[in-house]
């Protein structure tokens, strides 16, 4: 049997992926008593006096809830909020097994921006954070910006999980081939939720302190190169087209590409060429994330004189997986009980990760995903950084 | 330290109650291609093509949401959702020991009944069943009826959990007492939650086949007896009257206690005296069920002559325990795969119910709350029930 039909058998096996258990016993009357009523009672006046006390009290402190539309699920798109359900439950037991995080699951059977908005409010009572999974742009984006200020912090996954490992997988790359961020002309193909968090990250809006900017960065989709005015610039492109591309810069992918030092590749596969790797500026980096596709294999881009390749495959080397930064980001703030994840939390994770390859090379920028120290680190590195931010309960 | 301060001292220690755990191994890269990326694609697609492999390939089908605004705890009142937590996560540790069902707290800042309609409308996929908890009337009511053609079972446990539970002890106690339910005149004290759902059960509304009506019903409030027309009666008080007082009988509690054979108090403590029981007909049967004080002490109640007598709590016999039925309920819709709750299915609970106590006696007409046969004897009643009722996925 391949992966696929292996991977249904074992979810018809265990009949889903994650389970409640209780904490504390149940087998007495006095057991109920303590757990149930009447002496439940006073956890609940403890918390009604002071609400900090839910931390301490219930799992509000160690949970995350993990919620979906199922409307941009893995690479197979809208299958709604049931059929993403294996996802969110795979999520969730990531959670578990690398940062010790209770996650639930909650699909969403809900378009409208604004009811998922006002859903997710009247849910947060219940969790310590919440993690946005598998949600199309452009609404991802106003669901998110508008959850900021509601007390936990919530975090799209797909935005800024895969920004901030391919941030710190340049970063490496950049060492590796001996240079600083400000020296790399930067191409990201793809306008969606990851190239929008990459270019927002790499292009220091806001006069963000944390903030390490790239030499240059252009943006293309699937009609090139992105710029001001385009036309049928959606509002998000018309906001990257204005910080990435003021001078309205104009070609395809080929031609940015060209003299560039760095290929980001965050949309579909079998874009490019050995030609086009050749094309680029000296030492060329190259992120093809395109799954199960890469925009170019990884020894094609060798061949075309690659310094660095990378790609979202784990049959392959440097591969950038988000599981290197969602547990240890929630892990930090639900420690530091934060309210929201500042820029300064985000890029406390790039240098985390960053940091645990002690001698970067050209086969080895990132951490494996199965070392258990990684997600420790990001977290307390996240934590301090909140604490360092003043966003904390 | 009594018992308050010791359940304080115990959720501190196990910071709540319940948590997540992994059913899947995730040790090696294929565990995780197995769980996660690029296997779990599988499973996904296997539900959007048959959305009923969800109950199989998903935690859906062991899965129940225990959802509150935390408007209506326990003795506590309005309270509001975080603090009522507590309580959640304790009916969520009893699902889990009594039946074997993941129940995941979902505690709601929100209070427009319709829009906690929209919300469990909306998270609906991700679980097998949804128990209401400790909602405030009259919304509770507008928010069940509302919720029962969602696709899976919603039950308010406050009005029927109780309700079955009691109906199990008063077919027993008349057992006891060598009669039928047609020879008794029954009184309820208290038009809330229970109140209603007991009334309901007790008079056949609907032409149900499976209700045993009362000989005679009359339900009370704070203001005494509710009848048709009264000043100020809610649309649900309204209802109560039409259906069990049409004769329009006026009165107090006392007054209509009077010749009766059972009190059923779901109210508030303290209210009655030994020379109330005594004014009742033949083998007076009370059920005093205020928390934590009983309108009537068993003592007294013994003193004014009753035969039977329950009471809400633990360190009483006869205790009316809502864990005898909402385990097996839900284990029971969850089997076979439910839709809904039918009065076919609830009357199969409070049958199976009362057939765990072999030979009732006067001291012992409901099961021990930790007979771990009861939960699958109501989940095999109420799954059979639902299948003769036509509800099943």
């Amino acid at each position: 049997m391949d992966i696929y039909e292996r991977s249904l058998a074992r979810h018809r096996e265990t009949r889903g992926k994650i389970e409640i258990r209780s904490r504390m016993r149940l087998e007495s009357q006095d057991d109920l008593s303590l757990a149930y009523t009447p002496g439940v009672a006073r956890p609940c006046e403890a918390i009604s006096e002071n609400p900090a006390a839910a931390w301490d009290l219930t799992w509000k402190g160690r949970t995350v809830a993990v919620v979906s539309d199922g409307s941009a699920v893995l690479g197979l798109g809208d299958i709604g909020p049931m059929a993403s359900l294996p996802v969110m439950e795979g999520k969730a037991a990531l959670f578990r097994e690398f940062a010790g995080i209770d996650a639930v699951p909650v699909v969403l059977d809900e378009r409208d921006p604004q009811k998922i908005i006002d859903i997710v409010k009247a849910i947060a009572p219940t969790f310590g954070g919440i993690n946005l999974e598998d949600i199309a742009g452009p609404r991802c984006f106003e669901i998110e910006d508008a959850l900021q200020d509601i007390g936990i912090p919530v975090l799209h996954d797909d935005q800024h999980g895969t920004a901030i490992v391919l941030l710190a997988a340049v970063m490496n790359a950049a060492r590796v081939t001996n240079r600083t961020l400000g020296q790399l002309s930067v191409v990201i193909n793809g306008a969606g939720a990851a190239g929008r968090a990459i270019c927002r990250m790499l292009t220091c809006t806001g006069q963000d302190p944390h903030c390490v900017p790239v030499g240059k960065l252009r943006i293309c989709d699937s009609k090139g190169v992105i710029y001001p005015g385009r036309e049928h610039n959606s509002p998000i492109k018309e906001e990257i087209a204005q910080i990435t591309n003021p001078e309205g810069e104009k070609g395809t992918l080929r031609d940015v590409l060209n003299g560039a030092h760095v290929f980001i590749g965050v949309s579909k596969g079998g874009l490019l060429g050995i030609e086009d790797v050749e094309s680029m500026g000296h030492h060329p980096i190259v992120f093809a994330m395109a799954n199960p596709i890469p925009e170019i294999m990884p020894e094609d881009a060798l061949k075309g004189g690659a310094a660095v390749v990378g790609t979202g495959r784990s049959d392959f080397p440097n591969q950038v997986n988000n599981v290197l930064a969602f547990p240890g980001l929630f892990r930090g703030a639900l420690e530091s009980r934060a309210t929201s994840f500042t820029s300064g939390m985000k890029f406390a994770a790039i240098q985390a990760i960053t940091s645990c390859v002690a001698e970067p090379t050209a086969g080895l920028i990132l951490p494996s995903p199965f070392d258990r120290s990684v997600a420790v680190r990001v977290a307390n590195a996240v934590a301090a950084a909140a604490r360092a931010d003043g966003v904390c309960h």
